[in-house]
C-alpha cells in the first residue's frame, strides 16, 4: 500500500461545507505519484509514459475541513499494457470514498499503447491489492 | 439534452499540454446544473436538495486548449430517490469523454435519502436518453 | 474592453457558501485570453511568448452561485517588453473584484524579457483604459 | 515563522510544463490555516470571523513538479482589525514567489469589519516579519 497524507485546504472545501467532490480525482492523481515513478523515476513531462482511460470513484462518507486525510493507493488489475489503481480516502477513522483508476502505458508520439514491461509489472505488483471479494 | 459551451481555461491544462483528467468532474458538475435547478430553482444553499454517490468518466480523446467545448447532459437512470446523468465532453467535432454520475435525493439534516417526487421525476424525464444498447 | 461571460460553478464556491478567492486568479487569465492571442493567436504552447510576473486582487463584493459574472479586460500600461493588465468582476450589478496583472514577453528558451514590437503595442493599445486618476 | 511542506501536485501544472500561477493563491490560503485558528481553533465555518480584503503575489521563479514545497508565512501589518500575512514559496533552494495578503476580522451576519482583540494580537505577533527593508 502508498499512503499519503496531507490536510484539506479551504478552497477544497465549497458551499455545502464540505470537501467538493470533483477535488477527489486530484487527490487520487497525487497519490498515484508513486506508480508514475515507476515508470518515469523523474516524472520526465517529455516523455510522460502513461494516460488516464477511465476513473470511478464512490462517495461513502462526507469529507470536512479541519482533520487529516490519507489517500491509501494499490494495484488492482495487470492487464497487457494497462493496470488499474483502487485508491481509499480516510479521514477521522473513516473510509470516505473510493475509486478505481484505469491507466495505459502510452507513447504519446505515436497515440498508441505499449506494453508494461516484466520489472514494470513486478514493481506494480508489490502495491497489489485483491478488490474482487 | 441539456448542452453548455464554454472555453477551455489555460489553467485547466496540465504539464502534458493537455487538459487534465482532473478538470472533466468539475465540467460535468457544471453541466449539470439546470438538473440542480430542478430540485431547487433558486440553487438554495441551505436547502440543498441532493448528493452525490459517484461518477464515472471514461476519457475518449485528448482535449485541448484553443477551442471551445460543449457538455451535453441527459438524464440516463431514474429510481426512487436516486438517478443517474449521463455526459459528454465534445471538441472539434469528437465525443472527447463519457460519465455517469449517481445523485441522490437527500436531506442534509437528517442524513437520509428523500423519494423523488412525482414532478421532479417528470422534469428529469426530459432529459431521458437510453444508453443500454 | 474585452468581456467574458460566464456561470459561476459549483465548485468554484467555498464553505462561506460565496465564491473562494482562490479562483478569481484563474478567472482573470481566462479573460485574458484575447490578450494572450496578440502574441500567438493559434495559442501556441510550444512558443509560448508570455510569462506572468505578478497579479493583485481586490475583493470589493462578495462573488456568489447562481448569477452570470462578466470579467472585463483592460491594458493598463505598456513598458518596454511588459505591460498591465486591468480586469474587474462583475456581478449583479457590482463589481465584485478587480485587479492588476503584470506580463512580461518573454522567451522560455533563453528564460529572457523580449522586447514588445509596435503591432503588438498597437493591438494591446487598442484595450487601454486610464486608471491613474 | 509558519511552514508548511508538500509536494506539487500533477493537475496543478499547465501547458508550460511549470505550476500554474493561478495555484498559488490556493496555496498561501493552505499556508494560512494556523492564522485562522488564532480566531476560531476549530475552523468553525459557521461563525467564520475573517474575510480576504486583497493578495498580491510576485513570480520571481518558475516552479516544478517533482520536487517539495514549502509555504512560509508571517504576519507583516496590524492594523486595527485588519492585518498582512507575507507569504514566500520555496523549491530546491530558490524563493519562487512572495506574497502579501490583507485579511479583515469581519461578521458575516452584520457585514462589519470587528477589532482585532489583545490576544488575537499577541498571538498574530508571534509570527512577526519586518518587510518594510
Amino acid at each position: 500500500m502508498l499512503s499519503e497524507k496531507f490536510n484539506v485546504r479551504f478552497y477544497e472545501t465549497d458551499a455545502l461545507a464540505h470537501v467538493s467532490n470533483t477535488v477527489i480525482a486530484g487527490w487520487f492523481e497525487s497519490g498515484r505519484e508513486p506508480i508514475f515513478r515507476i515508470f518515469t523515476p523523474e516524472l520526465d513531462l517529455k516523455n510522460w509514459p502513461l494516460i488516464l482511460a477511465s476513473y470511478k470513484i464512490d462517495f461513502l462518507e462526507q469529507l470536512f475541513l479541519g482533520k487529516p486525510v490519507e489517500i491509501r493507493t494499490y494495484v488492482a488489475r495487470l492487464g497487457g499494457s494497462s493496470f488499474d489503481t483502487y485508491q481509499e480516502v480516510w479521514q477521522d477513522g473513516k473510509k470516505c470514498a473510493s475509486g478505481t483508476s484505469t491507466m495505459v502505458k502510452f507513447d504519446y508520439k505515436t497515440s498508441k499503447a505499449v506494453k508494461l514491461s516484466d520489472s514494470e509489472r513486478k514493481l506494480l505488483n508489490e502495491h497489489w491489492i485483491d478488490t474482487t471479494n
